[in-house]
């Protein structure tokens, strides 16, 4: 939106930095949560040494927020010298190091793919208030403060509502025999998903036959994408937000269609707008690509 | 919008502060309502040691108005030397000090949540020039000066319409038996609403079994949601402000599927856009946590 | 959308000042304007004690163009030194005095009301471009050159269509003997109405019909509410320019709910999109109250 | 969208003003359109003394191509030193000059009609390469760098479809027939309408009845309006760009209405959107009033 | 977005390019797309030497991906020294040469034809994740750094669903056997569209039927117009890009109103916004055009 200028912005960022680096050495010190100890949104400190969030168990998980946030980086970054560039993934990570008994962080770079935005990251907590605090302290970061967010959507993870075991068990077999056998994705995609009044208001047999249709549709593409489910509603301007996983991004379009295909998609206001496809990548490579510097010079 | 000379908005920011100051200390100034005596919208000047607003009156009395204002930090407040960063709750609280007999206010940090915000403003006033008063005020402060409002919204309070004594005695009895029992709640939400032509060309009977319906899906959700109606039509580009605190986010999605899952959501355009989800807090966190600063350095 | 150098700006628009001046000065020149003489909208130049237009006669005129321009102040604005803010407002009123022959101004506060505005100008002029003239003039002005537009509507009065003397006597009549009996109105509203196709396609005696349970409707709260009507089809993005002012909000609002119940409503796409609320103010107090000066200092 | 240092724009632009002049002098030298020869869009060079386009003829003519470009002045433009804001006009003129024998341009001033913008330029060409070239030097001008494109319609002249002397013989006779009378026009109006999936299916007889009832209905409104029609499809996200010339702003108003409550109205899901109003100037006039400079000085 | 101040532009663009010519030399170094070897989307390293893409091969196959990215260049681009526009051709078409094993590249011009570009590129590539790379490194070039992306929409080719020769042998044979006549094509269209869940949810045959109609409406206009399909739904917010090239824009007009008047014109939500028109140019052309350089100086 506005102009920065380079010197004063890089000495503050000089100074943002060592005060990062000096809080992260200060035992319960919250440099930029600051939240005041009687707060009504008061966390906990970063233990210094705290254990990591299992990943594979807050993956699972259900009552897991989703914290879905979409930037695009700022055309003045590309300014910032080349040492401050070079330090900026350091200075994500440790962030991320720092917060990381509260929250995982996965991140996409969607440049090239994505007028309105350059990457995209994934954050889940059990407590959607340490997804603010990890996302407050990365934006006080270098390359944070460059950042400009264009979406961003919440959501939280649920068991299945209608292909569970006791409502539909020959198909929530089928479901959980199916599995991703394809290379490692290399591409994710973030489709948030509004349902109509119309589909709300539906008796829910009917919605659950729909979604027998869609399950059994998904079902032999499942091969080739891995999917994962937040339900949004109240906590964002959607209802769900879809998450994918895919090596062949052609069968993904072809899943796509497939979807299409069926009367769900009738009751479907919103089905992206936007659709988000980026590269899965490490924070790291994504801060460095972006920050065009060489992590091996 | 555009770019900010850190120097010059420095020695600026440096004099209004001044000049702030100097004006609280003067009875009867007006520094930046500036309204002339003779006009129309005149206020009555701040009144040094004039007793506050009575909180708990007026948030349950009717003809009270509420204005929302959501605003998105500009990057170049973090340019500005961290000693004025520290400074900025102080001059914010000494804004709001000044105003406290006329107006409530009560803070929201929505960044990491929403990608057009950093936080929002709920103000409360029986006079609404008083909260044009207060939030002009606030916007001549270091951080207002900084913020961009990318919403804003005015409601009023009213008895309720359909729910009343009268009209659904033991309906209503249930809603007020029905309390918050949560741990105090840490979220607030804001979702303005917008009802069809057809909603309000319906007969009134068919609206009031539209709203009993309503009232008995929210009701077993009271225990774990506060909420709160303001009335816009005519004054924002919405018919109502709808306004929830929780503790329990998962039980406040339900209660909104609920909400989608009866007849009342096929008349309403509107419902979010945006959904506002902030993290309750003091306006000095607030302040203090976008101001990258500790206040116990 | 860009950044100003105060310094530049300080220069030039001390320049531009005492060009105005200059310009104010000599008779017949037209400094911003600058249409030739030979071009087809030559406006007449501005007379030196010209007598101001007679605003009684100009506000219940038929064939008056009404111009509605939304701003909202640049944030640079609030960098240029406190003796160039100070002297803003009486920059704008020379430019007002200097076209006071030709049009009218009213101004209204809308900052704390309304996301995209700070304030709106609704210029009368019995000549469309003398109102061009004008806020060309105003934009040259210091506060208008870090004014932007956010929405503007030009529309033209006329005479009643529907409930005039011969086609609806006694509601005709009934409409000019019930008066604003309220204290002064402190608040205006402006909302751009389009109807549909529908609505231009129904036969002249159900519109007719419709407007009849419109104005009945609306007669009770004319104790409440002034408002006055601008046909703007073909001249800008709406079909009406509505404009109401009242010191009761809650009246208002009331109107507004009774005028989305009746069957009217469900043939119009438009209506506000943005509706603009502020304070009735003089020109000078708007200015001073933006550029957070005092002028009794 | 980003700040320009007024100094370096200075000189860049003092730069680019010489390189201009220089090439204008240079016969066959193609400065800013740089098309190579071998490219598929290569374009004539402009011929030293070429002669102008007939400009009676190509506004006449069709398979001609009209191309709307709508422009907001960026707000930086007035903190150019006066003198070069002096010379704007000039250089603009003699980008004209350099093209005139390939296109015609017409100019119109918006600014206080429209949110938009604050010009908007007409240019014909037989090729809309020629069209593109003229537009892409006129943007290496000071005045066109300075400008921000909101709007860019292209659109081509045709034979009458429906109202031609075969298909009907008596108002194709009428069409001709009625002339403008009105003072010589001083506004223009620029609307753009896309047609609806339905009214393209309908069958032709259909559509024709339409068209006669469109021109019946317009016809009584030919002495104060006219008119000028540009077809989109495929060009442009509009099927036609309808272009105005009036004097009577009331009588193109009432046209509008008369032209809303035909059933045609019903098929057009875009009429204007922007509609843009503007007074008739020369290029000189639009630019030195932008410029706030006076050709007189 | 943001201002850039010229002077540190300059130095770190320099550098850029110094480092971009630097990592060009060494075998395997991957400058701005800095994937991590162990990343999911480690791309191979560009070959020095290494042979460029059959391109008469990659336009005819299918699993083909195009990536289309439209550009607004921005108004600070034109401040930097005229030595550096003039560079910055050379760099852009390194950049290119150094993709060339992976990727092909097409230029367009649109300065004045469409209000939100400047110029858009297409991008070929068997491997998504290469059209990245290269995007990525067009980007961190001086003229990339000064382009905003307005849109963005990636597809894949595939074989003929409907019009093939097992479906529709007649039809197929008419299709291949008329083919483009006209002078070589100096313009490009590029038309994301959009299909309804109606048209999806049609039983194939009758979607068939739709389609042999458009075939049908389309054979005659092939003898103008060349075409192409990629698929997007699910990698974008559309359905399909049509990339159409002509000498003769009446002709495409022609066709396109054409395509209005079939049955599958009521199915399609998006066709267009944006209508991207340009002229067909090498990359070379389009950087010098809107560089204002001329390669023959």
């Amino acid at each position: 939106m506005a102009s920065i200028s380079v010197l004063h912005w890089h000495r503050f960022l000089g100074l943002a930095a060592a005060m990062t680096l000096a809080f992260a050495g200060a035992a319960g010190a919250q440099p930029s949560s600051g939240t005041p100890a009687s707060g009504p949104a008061a966390m906990a400190p970063a233990m210094p040494g705290a254990a990591p969030i299992d990943r594979a168990k807050i993956l699972s998980a259900t009552g897991v927020f989703g914290d879905f946030s979409v930037y695009k980086l700022r055309g003045e970054y590309a300014m910032l010298p080349a040492a401050d560039r070079k330090a900026a993934a350091a200075e994500v990570l440790a962030v991320i190091d720092r917060h990381k008994d509260k929250v995982t962080v996965d991140a996409y770079l969607t440049r090239g793919f994505d007028a309105n935005s350059d990457y995209f990251l994934r954050v889940h907590a059990y407590d959607l208030a340490a997804a603010q605090g990890f996302l407050t302290d990365f934006r006080a970061t270098r390359f944070g403060a460059y950042s400009e967010v264009t979406e961003n959507l919440v959501g939280v993870t649920k068991g299945l509502n209608y292909i569970s075991k006791d409502k539909a068990p020959a198909l929530n077999t089928a479901l959980f025999a199916t599995t991703y056998t394809d290379p490692a994705p290399r591409y994710a995609i973030m489709i948030p998903v509004k349902k109509s009044a119309e589909w709300w208001n539906m008796p829910e047999q009917e919605r659950m036959k729909a979604i027998v249709g869609h399950t059994e549709t998904s079902l032999k593409y499942l091969v080739n994408v891995k999917r994962k489910l937040y339900h949004a509603t109240g906590l964002s301007d959607a209802d769900f937000i879809t998450y994918f996983e895919v090596n062949d991004l052609e069968a993904f379009n072809n899943l796509s269609i497939a979807l299409m295909e069926i009367p769900e998609n009738k009751y479907q206001p919103r089905w992206g707008s936007p659709i988000v496809l980026g590269t899965i990548q490490t924070v790291e490579s994504v801060v460095n690509t972006l920050s065009m510097t060489d992590r091996g010079m």
